[in-house]
């Protein structure tokens, strides 16, 4: 398999600048297709490294400064991401403070397609009181969204599959690591078909520790226009929904229905339990779910007013089991844009989480995997065709809709 | 007219060096000027931006990656700005935490002849509590002068006028953004005309979120000698002056004299509410001050104690119309230097400023113009000739001494 | 004496990349050296400047972006440093939050053989509350060791002495320096003769104020396998020990042997009161030392379980009065690691180690200079002989071992 070693600091391993596409490698292909790789220059971005991906359909960026992030995307000319405030990124790490804002500094780098949330701890900002290595006792702030997002790469490398299709690889991994601290490693792999409208995303969490460690992992997937607009759905099979907070409350409703931009829209979120299907080979196996029903397969939509378009994201419950909805419909130049957030957890702050078994334990060398493919959808005829699949799933399942917040979910109002 | 772009991060432009000169770009002049980019590295300053202008008479240098200050100049000989405890500048902003030392961060960077205070906030650090966008509550410390002057360009560019005198504008857009934030952009053009000695600074500040926002600004113009010295005078047609503190209290007889420098010496700190002038043409206009009296064209001037040496800055002060006199007369090696600080307030902690209606309001899309001239004067003549200027405007206004703080300039003692 | 000036920001002189060995510049020597210095590109370590010198016997690599510290190094064979959790250093300072964590995050960077603590402060976290310029008041929280070690050096030079036997020197300054705060200069020169066992660390911190200032400077070294394993020893003349704290207190029997690897090993940390020499030629000089007895040169000495490797530290007692060990034997993966730091202070928080006179205070302009000698012992003949040597040190002085923390060293439990 052609490999392209862009990053690995263990062997000073580092390009600056590469193409290579499906005529330079003389490979058979389906659709040609290029990847490139560049360092920016200027602004708040100097020095962040990007990775373009064109699959001949499908083109992607990725950011491997930004904790191998996922930038932004394009599929047959409509754009998959949002226009966030940040317009002059992808910011470096380097000038993001993750603690500024209270704790929200993260949001000062926030514009991605999909960015990672995590690993000591994703969701809203807390504080612990904890002891110090010399005895005493520190408080210690924990900020929004923790900080895989902001860890440069140490090792990315792009592999070429030497055999038709010719599947696409970027691997990249992020050590977020300190004495007395987490030391997990993401080991991250991109991968795409050429020609196709598939890209998947597979994570393996490491614990480096001689310990036993916890984690946190939301995908933190984010869609605006064309893909958003008023009237566009959120689907889902689902066995209850619940809002986060009085806020989201008066939206309990119209969870899965979108408005339009409206300056000053105040967010409304929405905690998902999902339903899931039944792999053909893993029916008789047992249900390693948190909840009741199957832990297999599933799968979250959002298509716009006119059905149209699409983008899904798949998953398999048993890995990311909190499905999390963020509906920011606010002003055009504000963020008007939904968040669809497969995760282990809900985006609570880290505590609460915890006690409701919603943080993962790994064992001194263990491993976590998590998988996701994002669909883009470009005909009615796509978009009915996952409706109808959210829907087999779905028959049989009574969903419950939680008209205020409620335990396990949230803090019960 | 010729255009010279450095950085335009929304098209990956970013040029590492520059050189034009007027021989070069076959202009007839009144004086031969030249321009330079270039990128420094090493130490603290890895990384930082740096732009000369020579206009023939007067030499500054700009740094767009620290927010498009201006960090030294030099006009015949003259040394424009101070000796920083700061000696190895222009930091970058990416090695300057904003929160350290109590929120007073922002000084391990700070060395510039000129630096903007602002935009969300700027003054004295202070702690808001805040909603979360989860519902929560959060403590939201601001650190000293705020943030724009840390924060890199996103666009650079040099224009040379193609007609005589062939002004030089060096152009820079900063923007203060995030989601759930201020969303904030600095328009700056630097202008000189070659051979003179003038630098005329035109900043706008644009809001670019769809709902209304708010918004801060000082330019904080810093110079020790061979302007400061001993027995040095401030002048400035003023209607009241009142000491910050208890500290200023104690120098106010002497508000406008400067000492020589004194290890140990605590800054005094005065606010001053301008005298200004009418405007030949718009003398039948509503007046749009704050205050009684004229909102025109004002200035105020630092020279020597032997009168031969001056800078003075001209600004309006419906645009700018809080000033403040920073004094720091303290040892050679500490920091001896004088502030003139024309700003949209006083650098009061913003809670205390927005109540006394000294915080600008913008609406979606608006736009504030705020424009400062230096003027560097280099004989008795001058200086002279200033003085005259400022005692015209002067003269019929009673000027009041305030011997301790009052409002609404500071919490009365 | 040839001198290779790497960075000068004063002269905007910056080297990215230099190789100079014993041939070409073609001084006869007792063993073939080399020196070179790169830039790393990619992961957290983008933009670091590493100098590797290779005296022939000895190699050590330093890093001028993180404050001169000494990274890791290698003697025939044997690794000098430690396996830190930080796998991808070294880490730019730009990326290390020193507030983080409570006030832990220089942990983040943490993976040096030798890494200045200070030199504001050194130890474990506090915070102070403390007058703003303004006159108001604000908490400030200072962080774990302090900012010097993520402090890029704002010069850099080379010198090889012409005469033989031609010793290396490596010098170095970093400025910890900003208004209203510490002007501290740190003037470092790592000096190497080709072929020996030995690496002299010199420094001189300067106080750059108009006023008296305080600093603190601890040496953090830190050793791992092959000269920690279960069994190993350390050893130095000491008058008295004292543990840290309760955890260390468990230990105290066993203060200098070490365990194997043992994963949730809590760090245990034992200060010393060390016994000195005395200079031949300073016999009869008036002792300067805080304590009794003589204040001239003294040792500490690492050595492994077989007692054929060893490493030991030879300083001065009147520069280095407080020593501290650092026991962390956790497991491998963790840092398994010993830390022998001789300081002018123990790693309490500053007001502690101020209150019982351990923080250094220097007039304007004054200069204290600490040097430190580290010596690779690779046989159990050395090892034997620095054994003998501190016997005779030790002779005729009675330890006291502290079986709990007493005063002066720690807080009495």
């Amino acid at each position: 398999m052609p490999t392209f070693t862009l990053t690995d600091v263990s062997h000073e391993v580092w390009v600056e600048t590469l193409t290579v596409d499906s005529a330079e490698l003389g490979l058979a292909v389906t659709a040609p297709w290029s990847l490139s790789k560049r360092r920016l220059h200027g602004g708040r971005r100097d020095g962040v490294d990007l990775i373009v991906v064109d699959n001949g359909a499908l083109r992607f960026v990725l950011v491997p400064t930004r904790g191998m992030g996922l930038w932004k995307g394009f599929y047959e000319g409509s754009f998959l991401g949002w226009e966030s405030p940040v317009t002059d990124g992808p910011i470096h790490p380097a000038l993001v403070n993750l603690a500024a804002s209270g704790g929200l500094g993260w949001l000062e780098g926030f514009d991605e397609l999909m960015v990672r949330c995590g690993l000591e701890n994703n969701g809203a900002p807390f504080e612990l009181r904890t002891p110090n290595p010399d005895g005493g006792e520190s408080r210690v702030a924990f900020g929004l969204h923790g900080r895989i997002a902001n860890i440069p790469a140490s090792y990315v490398a792009v592999h070429v599959d030497p055999d038709p299709p010719h599947e696409i690889t970027v691997e990249g991994h992020v050590e977020e690591v300190r004495l007395f601290g987490p030391q997990l490693r993401l080991e991250t792999r991109y991968r795409t078909i050429p020609g196709t409208n598939r890209l998947t995303v597979r994570d393996e969490v490491v614990n480096l520790k001689d310990q036993p460690a916890e984690f946190q992992l939301l995908y933190h997937w984010n869609f605006g226009p064309p893909f958003l607009d008023e009237g566009a759905r959120f689907s889902a099979p689902f066995r209850a929904v619940c809002p986060r907070d009085a806020r989201a409350q008066e939206g309990i409703d119209a969870h899965d229905r979108y408005e339009g931009p409206r300056p000053g829209y105040a967010e409304q979120v929405y905690f998902y339990d999902l339903a899931a299907g039944i792999d053909p080979l893993d029916e008789l196996v047992a249900d390693a779910s948190p909840g009741d029903g199957p832990s297999g397969p599933t799968l979250a939509m959002l298509h716009n007013a006119a059905g149209e378009r699409g983008v899904v994201l798949r998953f398999r419950k048993e890995q990311l089991p909190a499905f999390t909805l963020w509906k920011n419909t606010a002003g055009l130049r504000d963020g008007y844009v939904t968040g669809l957030e497969p995760g282990t957890n809900y985006p609570n702050p880290r505590p609460f989480e915890r006690d409701r078994g919603r943080v993962v334990r790994l064992e001194p060398g263990g491993r976590y995997v998590a998988e996701t493919v994002l669909e883009v959808l470009a005909t009615p005829r796509e978009v009915a065709k996952v409706q109808a699949e959210i829907q087999r799933i779905q028959s049989g399942v009574q969903p419950t809709i939680h008209s205020r917040p409620v335990e396990p979910f949230a803090p019960a109002s």
